[in-house]
């Protein structure tokens, strides 16, 4: 076993081989989950969520992956936090640290805010995404859902189509499918894609037509209005006219071209319905249920980690 | 064992012998329950609460119905959901579903939700309360109490009072109570009861006195004013005077009459308050009870349905 | 074993002999998480979380010491609730209480509630804070982190510092470290003390030199702006200046005074954020860490003398 991790903070630490681990031992607990069985592999620990931004699908991702190996899972309602009582994240770290939890899943609205909060504690982090950084479980989920879906995760053309600028999604993504050896194109309007995109090493487009031509792989992001401060906002029918995948755009991409959406999706703004609801060409539901296998294993790895190289007895007993 | 149903969505779809299956089950979950022992029917399953409209005590029920057969309850907090970032509910449940849960709990405020959301997955459904339409375990509850309390559920008297054209209570109850062959009265305000009542098959009286004449059972409404858009909404006290329950009111049911209520009371407008507490007639905080038995029984009976049913290993696996 | 509580409402019933029995176990609970094992005398038990007030911190620390000890946790959101309703405290308290769970651990705003909330259920409940009447487990917590680190609990001299007025936990404190005879003094300003403070038979300072002057312990409490109702309220700059903990101020403790806060800290108001981070003389991440071991004690005792006292089958079963 490869994977050396003793956060999982982003997919830019990652070696190749361990995204590889991971994605193993998930595909187990894929089979673990549909033969309705039970892991324990976190049974007796903590595992605590604390969501800055509300995400009930990821949140309950995470949730029922921890229930499934048998942790306990504490939910931590951060609105309703000390933080309004003026206590910093820094304190509100160190203290449930003290609580010695295995586990810390953190969603933030801060770019850096979990790899800061990760310095400050003894326990695994896993970022649940933080700002506009990273969001790498997502990550991890879309690849095993394409290696299951194309029988290998390089060489494949992919896609990502859509609001590029705002999304951590895209972000992680675009490392994790350069790291395996992917060609990745970027499509989308060029108010929607990020500042200094050329360094990124990809293609982009801003015609979907040309962006899709003979690709594996077209992945949809949602248009997150929720996040678009001050700039410019394009009207709903305007923006499904020329980058909301529709039959006719999706005629461009290779035959056997596979349909994803991190969602939740705006029907009718980024993505036509019908395609979405298409079983041949969309593997949306999938990428949910690769969800909660992906991040089962990569809790299970961390802990294995953590216990392998931990004294079980802590430093002031 | 005669109950084959695969969702609980109403009373309506129930045959009369699956009704004495469940409260026979649960009759024992009672048992087990007082008796602080756990029960393992629901071990290794994930069973999901999705309410759309808060409720404490039910979403409670629930919650420690799963928890005391050994299920991980996972609750959804669907006011911050994806769906203010406009997801569908149909899109929210495929989401779900994709998680392969065992058991999905839902209540939402419009009719017919539930049952929708059922045709589109493949776990367990139980109606928690839609709309106006039905609230299955409710009704199942207080038969239990009634049975526990007569020494059987048929040919009894019973009155539903109050509200009754906002109370999918008192609709899944009517169901229920016919199907077991008992005379139900309703009795309140002509402005409070719902419209084409005489499709029922009950008696109506606008007068309390009348109404509870000679009735084993009087099973007592809230009033439910947050539900009363722009219909007419009577003075409490006026209210009280003529429609809530008092100890001369009650003389004119059976001596041995129990007094029901489903909670949560306004004390002082729909009942007294001694009477509430008089446990000699009043079997309120047994109905709290039996909720978690019934529940429990549901679930169970359930789950055992989609075992006996299903392959273990899923269809894409 | 000398713990013959039914509840835990507060320190006043408390016997010294009690406090210690408590303490001792608790100790043992402190090396049990730190050597990452997993307790199951909380086994089939229900835990009911009632917070009728916010607060992460201590929700978070009783359910982590619940699930530690095995029991199933379930959290009421007490803002939603049923009392929106119109339901009484009592009503809910019943409910609940019908639900049969073994613990329930109630927070309020109204000093008492909590004891009223006590007469009328069958289950073992637990103070996390009534008004500004009393918060046990934070007191106990306290007693522990003292006891660790000054070797013993009695002949200690201990100020609490700061706004003692609208403190339960100064309230608690004073009550505690009087009974295991302590010498206690009050630092604070006198528009911050409560009235009949000569009643409580401590010291009393309103120069934090004086008040510090060869103390073993150093008890900084929270400036509680949120319940300065109508009152004078210091500017913080001036606070800080007069009553905030800086190391001039604290150079006039013993040596090895150690410094204490029950959090969420105000840096900068009451305490410079150097001291509280200062590894020497801060125990405020030990008081956290305490806080799960005390609750673990709290609910394990609480639980063995349900069991010892009650049949283990109903009245009405």
């Amino acid at each position: 076993m490869t994977f050396t991790q003793r956060h999982l903070l982003g997919i830019e630490p990652l070696h190749p081989s361990e995204i590889t681990t991971l994605l193993d031992l998930a595909d187990d607990y894929v089979r673990l989950n549909r033969g309705k069985r039970h892991g324990d592999a976190l049974a007796g620990r903590s595992q605590i969520n604390m969501f800055f931004e509300n995400s009930t699908r990821t949140q309950a991702s995470f949730e029922l992956a921890g229930q499934r190996l048998g942790a306990d899972v504490m939910n931590m309602a951060m609105q309703a936090s000390s933080i309004k009582k003026g206590e910093t994240l820094i304190d509100t770290a160190l203290t449930l640290n003290a609580m010695h939890p295995d586990l810390l899943v953190v969603r933030h609205p801060h770019s850096g805010a979990v790899d800061l909060l990760a310095q400050k504690v003894n326990c695994a982090v896993l970022n649940a995404g933080d700002g506009r950084h990273e969001h790498p479980t997502q990550a991890l989920l879309d690849a095993l859902t394409i290696r299951r879906a194309k029988g290998r995760l390089h060489r494949l053309n992919i896609a990502i189509c859509g609001d590029i600028a705002h999304s951590r999604v895209a972000r992680s993504n675009i490392l994790l499918l350069g790291k395996m050896e992917n060609r990745v194109r970027l499509v989308g309007p060029p108010t929607l894609l990020p500042a200094g995109i050329a360094d990124f090493g990809v293609e982009v487009h801003d015609d979907m037509r040309e962006g899709l031509r003979d690709v594996d792989v077209v992945m949809m992001l949602r248009l997150q209005k929720e996040r678009m401060d001050g700039g410019f906002i394009p009207s709903e029918r305007e923006y499904y006219h020329r980058y909301g995948l529709d039959a006719e755009k999706l005629s461009h991409a290779k035959p056997d071209a596979i349909v994803m959406h991190p969602g939740p999706m705006n029907r009718g703004v980024e993505i036509d319905g019908e395609i979405a609801d298409d079983i041949n060409r969309s593997v949306i539901q999938e990428q949910v249920e690769m969800g909660v296998a992906v991040r089962m294993a990569a809790m299970d790895l961390l802990v294995r980690n953590r216990t392998a190289t931990t004294t079980t007895e802590g430093i002031m007993a």
